[in-house]
């Protein structure tokens, strides 16, 4: 499950070496309709960008244009996007001819901390997110900050929810200079690498340590509970939320309930609350809608025998995979949720 | 990549203590319209039998039965069948959720002895044999003979081709032993065990040095750049043989290959000749076919730069991969093949 990370803004130096040392003398590209215009070669698959188009249809017309382009195992594929196009690329090269060398080079701040790194590939199916897929790392993931200066700032706080939860779980110092972040200032590309790096690395070693989730790898579920609930409750409302919104809120009810339940310091879910507050607004939920989000809780993919589950600390840096949390707690955890957000 | 190899008749107590072992609370067969009658079990996923089935198609309606079983990444997935079953059932249980936990229990000895152990997972897609897979390991593989009494005498002919050309990589008296073997006989399900537990073992020491078919594995190839070509040929004229049977041809021209480039020993292209010709009757070709049996090894999946590509010996037990053969080197070896056969 080795994969190279490779941070740099070079890219084209950095593939034509990585074409060079394997010996590829075909390399194809994949791109969505968004990211397709960045690429600097001839081969070149697009696909349609959005969640929408995570299907088997596109696994299956990128499988088409791979043999139309003469692709065998011998060739090198790139996948150059989002969190979409790394997932849905990831799966086609691993299945193709049983598996072709592929590269990711994400484009979104939340695409080079999640999905490019760790070996997750997959599609939705019948209405269900990554249902078919496969744990298939790229052999190199290649991570820049140049794509960053282009990404609505929606999308560049999406990201940061999920640096943040890595900070979470692993360092109180990285954790607190996180929470000076100013979203206003103009990206400085240095300091955002290093963080970057740093996010990189504390998911690279706990995959390192489960790469197929079946423990530890749990633990990069923080705040995920709470969040995929709200992110699927706002989808079946029609007024959906980012995937980096959902979870910062995600990681403010759990933090309280890591308090609750583990002592986790007040003061830095106070901290963490506030930070929140101020730059993930827009919570559109009211305690009307806790049994629905109690009930998506208990259906989790990483629920067991239907209790609801979740990752809690007892400090930053310190985590406790698989924590059954009753309906009360999480109640009160909701409640207090919204405090935090001054609803 | 490991798998655990299990050699026993009694499949449903194997089946018990995995299921006991793992915790799997559910566990789902997949079987194919010959095989189906043999489970004793209430979740039975029943695809239809034969190569032309084996599409995404099939796949789609496995994953699809899955859902409605209620499968998890905790379920446990059982494939009863030949190659093709235990191949796409396989895949299908690789990919859903990104992986359930999946055992092969073969029912033909080709696919005991060869299919179900080793990982490669697949289906055919545009016309392409094997074209779309994975390598995903089943977790155990249950070796039983009491299958193979009911199974047609060309099909286990077949099987026991792959077990010769097992013998022939690692083993002389194997090798002598194997060509004493007398079809007309009733099984001795003592003795075949035996056979099939060494043939099964070299499989396994092979991929366990090369799981993804990047250098040694190659070895396994033996038998098969000819053995492929006519397989194919006589598909095309619609008149297909069993791949057993065309394996076995290929064993003996890759034997005489052998002999001419690598001085691999008379006596003993002599002996397998003779086995051949009196066991795999049926040669459908003639020299009229050698331009189009050429073509057909330059395209192999093997072939390199579009030039024919064998595994070679320089004796029983002494394997050399990815060995070049010239057009006039091919030509002679398929006149020497035919003489062999009596034709």
């Amino acid at each position: 499950m080795g994969q190279n990370l490779i941070f740099t803004d070079d890219i084209m130096a950095t593939i034509g070496q990585i074409e060079a040392q394997g010996g590829h003398r075909l390399t194809v590209w994949i791109a969505d309709e968004n990211t397709a215009s960045l690429v600097p070669a001839t081969h070149v698959i697009t696909i349609p960008a959005g969640d929408d188009s995570k299907t088997l249809h596109t696994v299956t017309g990128i499988w088409d244009a791979m043999e139309r382009l003469g692709v065998t195992r011998r060739s090198l594929v790139v996948n150059l996007g989002g969190g979409m196009v790394t997932d849905l690329g990831g799966f086609a090269a691993a299945t193709f001819k049983r598996g072709v060398r592929f590269v990711n080079v994400p484009t979104t701040l939340l695409g080079a901390v999640d999905a490019a790194v760790g070996g997750k590939t997959g599609f939705n199916y019948n209405g269900l997110k990554n249902e078919i897929g496969a744990f298939a790392p790229a052999s190199d993931v290649i991570l820049s900050t140049r794509f960053f200066d282009s990404l609505p700032l929606t999308e560049m706080k999406s990201g940061f929810a999920e640096v943040l939860k890595h900070a979470m779980l692993s360092s109180r110092e990285e954790f607190l200079r996180l929470l000076n972040h100013d979203f206003t200032a103009p990206i400085d590309h240095k300091d955002l690498m290093e963080r970057l790096r740093r996010a990189v690395q504390v998911k690279v070693d706990i995959v390192a340590r489960d790469p197929k989730e079946q423990g530890e790898r749990e633990a990069l579920n923080l705040g995920h509970t709470v969040g995929h609930a709200l992110e699927s409750l706002s989808m079946k409302r029609g007024k959906s939320v980012p995937h980096g919104y959902a979870v910062a809120w995600g990681l403010v009810a759990e933090a309280v309930l890591s308090h609750l339940k583990f002592r986790f310091p007040s003061e830095d879910v106070h901290r963490l609350g506030a930070f929140v507050r101020d730059n993930y607004p827009g919570f559109p939920f009211t305690c009307d809608d806790y049994d629905d989000l109690l009930e998506l809780m208990r259906h989790d993919k990483k629920s067991r025998n239907g209790e609801i589950t979740c990752t809690l600390l007892s400090e930053v840096g310190a985590y406790r995979i698989g924590q059954a949390v009753s309906s009360d707690d999480m109640t009160a955890a909701l409640d207090i949720l919204r405090d935090h957000l001054g609803l």
